[in-house]
């Protein structure tokens, strides 16, 4: 049976982080709110497991996997449930938590970079705290993003298999995700991340590497990969960016 | 050989959801930035091990856990990694993926919680964005509150094995994190949480049924406990809280 991933169609948003595994691993799933109601799938059929009053282990939003009856929710738990079955995990097991480690890192990047459009309220627009959001993003460009990548820098170089992967010696999940994360900053915030191949080689390279691989390169080009948007998390704000300090 | 907990001295913050689970394990720990720098503990060597340029996985931030030479970061993810071992998770497996997902939206709640007095930057003083955080405080009281709280009591509604634990049939780490969670609002929003019993009755019983089990008692009562205060996640700030709308 096909791994269903439910998550809200017209944007990367999180569920591209579970994307990006499956697409690696070429695995049968199905999109479910991307697809027609006709079939039973749709948003509709993903609000219907979310406010389901029945479902024995409701999820509180998306991404959430079902996988036969087992609904599994939030992004890096996600993940960490399907790293070993796409032998996208580490396969020593203690390294699996310093794999989860880094991907909850990796989430809190993730949350930062939307706090950035909406660090009042996720309840107003982003016209009604741009004065706000200035700041913010300010902060981030000047203090947050120099520390997380520093430490991812940092990770690679003292990966003791070599600074190609972020845990162990070939690709995991969490190297698709720092892709990802990668790609939405530097879509997000490019004057601010203009240095970043001189700054973070071994990120940069990581990044250019997972773009090239054979399956990743092919959903990149697909119509499944949708283009970096104003309603998502990585925005592109001009108002937000600038030169790091 | 005991567990090194490491964690920032002089407040409950994320380092409490451990700390909630190896004390009601009564496991064999020790809380590292809280020790003599005599003996080689304290914050500096907390620091230490974050900074070293030789560990080969090194956290980003604490809380993190040592078991022997393994170093697990993130709270969600040493909790997942001790569940088991503490007797503290689901015995069936497939539900240890439920328990992480709803300890995921926990910290996502902790998270939230720490942005009401801090919204704009963490690099700012309070002082700084009191108007940015009384905005973010009260959509927090209107909007954010309610809507994880009416989920986490209809998980508790909705667990086929009765409404007494998040998941399953026995206790969890996620039930001591949820405790500690309703805590912190509690302390933080007592005006905004007036009606909390009212409103959420089984998380209410969840939160006085934990609060009374020996080992937390003995836990809550005692020095290591430290109380919640204004250094911390979780703040009684008057001008940030209200009555719900």
């Amino acid at each position: 049976m096909s791994l269903e991933l439910y998550y809200w169609d017209g944007l990367q948003g999180r569920g591209e982080f579970v994307r990006l595994a499956l697409e690696e691993a070429g695995a049968d799933y199905v999109e479910v709110a991307r697809g027609e109601p006709s079939e039973g799938l749709g948003t509709g059929a993903m609000m219907a497991v979310m406010k389901s009053r029945d479902e024995p282990y409701p999820p509180f939003a998306p991404p959430f996997l079902k996988d036969g009856d087992l609904v599994i929710a939030q992004t890096a738990n996600i993940l960490f449930y399907l790293g070993p079955r796409l032998n996208l995990a580490p396969s020593v097991e203690s390294l699996r938590y310093v794999a989860n480690g880094l991907q909850l890192t990796i989430a809190d990047v993730v949350t930062e970079a939307h706090d950035t459009h909406h660090p009042l309220a996720a309840s107003l627009y982003y016209e009604d705290q741009k004065d706000a959001a200035k700041t913010r993003a300010h902060d981030f460009i000047d203090n947050r993003i120099p520390k997380f990548m520093k430490y991812f820098e940092r990770v690679l170089k003292q990966n003791p298999a070599g600074d190609t992967f972020m845990v162990g010696d070939s690709l995991t999940y969490v190297d698709l995700s720092m892709f990802q994360l990668i790609d939405g900053l530097l879509y997000a915030f490019p004057r601010a991340l203009k240095r970043f191949g001189e700054q973070y080689p071994r990120l940069a390279a990581l990044h250019a590497a997972v773009m090239e691989r054979p399956n990743i390169a092919a959903y990149l080009q697909s119509e499944r990969r949708i283009e970096h948007n104003e309603a998502c998390i990585f925005r592109r704000y001009p108002e937000l960016d600038k030169a790091a300090a």
